[in-house]
């Protein structure tokens, strides 16, 4: 009860909320720097604590703490496809698009380094974290077009898609952002009906989904 | 003058042709198994030379022999993009497809392993050697075009249509080549022509080139 030595503002947090802390520290440095130019040292003083206390929560240090701040990235990131089912198809894919975008825009620098993999950890782990989220994304879209068994040309067009939407990203950021990202995001779902009209000249599963988004309108 | 005992064969290669040797032998061994299931002895072993040879060859080791390997697939990459600036341009594209699949179906598992960067080198360089021939095949694609100063939205048109033609091949390959190789090659053509024409509606450069496309066949 006797007033004693105000105790630093860190040491009140839980553990959780110490290592989000931790991990939206190293995160906002990572969307600035490369990973080989970060430090501990900037994470720490970035988020106002020790050094040790950042090796208490991730003794792996920065490999351990630029993986977390990856996952955590990219559950971030996955949250941007959680779309209702319901209303037409095509403005739902729009709304995803734009959650995705603002995420590509918040995080700049670490969402190509992300993607990019110029990292200082183990390539397969960040590769492995990366291809989940593109995987998620593909499931996402397959499962909201109600496709429950989506054949090989289907499934190719949509993974296609996902990987030129990743590709305008990276060049988007290349390019001071621009095009403005209303008309990318409108552009790349005309893209995304284009090229499944595409398929469906091929493929009677894709043709029967062409149709129903034609008719969704 | 005086028979003495054979040479062994290798001695008589020349320093380029030995180098070229041990490529092709790492070659095709990356191109069965990952960089790091392929040993220096395994080199030497599939070029049936000895260890010091390789050695003498590529000091950097098995870093500096997967960094050419590579380059050397890269280069072979990249003369798939050589093709006479004669006759229409989607038969071009087309022929150009055939000979970049062709070699997707030779190198398989080392192909995939170039571009996913499942690497034991340091990923920066081995990205900037894909990033290269990324870079070679747009320029390619661009000046067969004839566009002098393209635009950003055709730019990200036909570097969405690589990475995208990438990603196709990269899932042929985990599909065991499904669908056949010529129905690919086609499917890949029209997705550019449609891709062009979405972004024709959007970019009068592209517009003028989408009806050049058109009048061309």
């Amino acid at each position: 009860m006797t007033p004693s030595a105000p105790t630093p503002a860190y040491r009140r947090l839980s553990v959780e909320e110490r290592r989000s802390q931790l991990l939206n520290a190293a995160l906002t440095l990572f969307a600035h720097r490369t990973p080989e130019d970060v430090s501990l040292d900037d994470v720490a003083e970035a988020a106002g604590v020790s050094r040790p206390l950042v090796y208490r929560y991730f003794p792996g240090g920065k490999q351990q703490l630029y993986e977390a701040a990856l996952r955590s990235a990219a559950e971030e990131l996955q949250h941007c496809f959680d779309e209702p089912r319901e209303g037409p198809l095509l403005p739902r894919l729009s709304r995803a698009l734009d959650r995705y975008l603002t995420f590509v825009d918040e995080h700049d620098t670490g969402f190509s380094a992300l993607l990019q993999g110029g990292s200082v950890v183990e390539t397969s782990r960040t590769t492995a974290i990366v291809d989940g989220v593109r995987r998620a994304a593909a499931e996402h879209i397959l499962s909201h077009l109600e496709v429950t068994d989506p054949g090989l040309r289907l499934r190719m067009t949509v993974r296609m898609w996902i990987t030129a939407v990743e590709a305008a990203s990276l060049i988007w950021l290349d390019e001071d952002k621009e095009p403005p990202v209303e008309e990318l995001r409108d552009w790349l779902v005309e893209q995304f009906t284009a090229v499944l009209a595409v398929t469906a000249a091929r493929d009677p599963q894709t043709a029967a989904l062409a149709e129903k988004l034609a008719a969704d309108g």
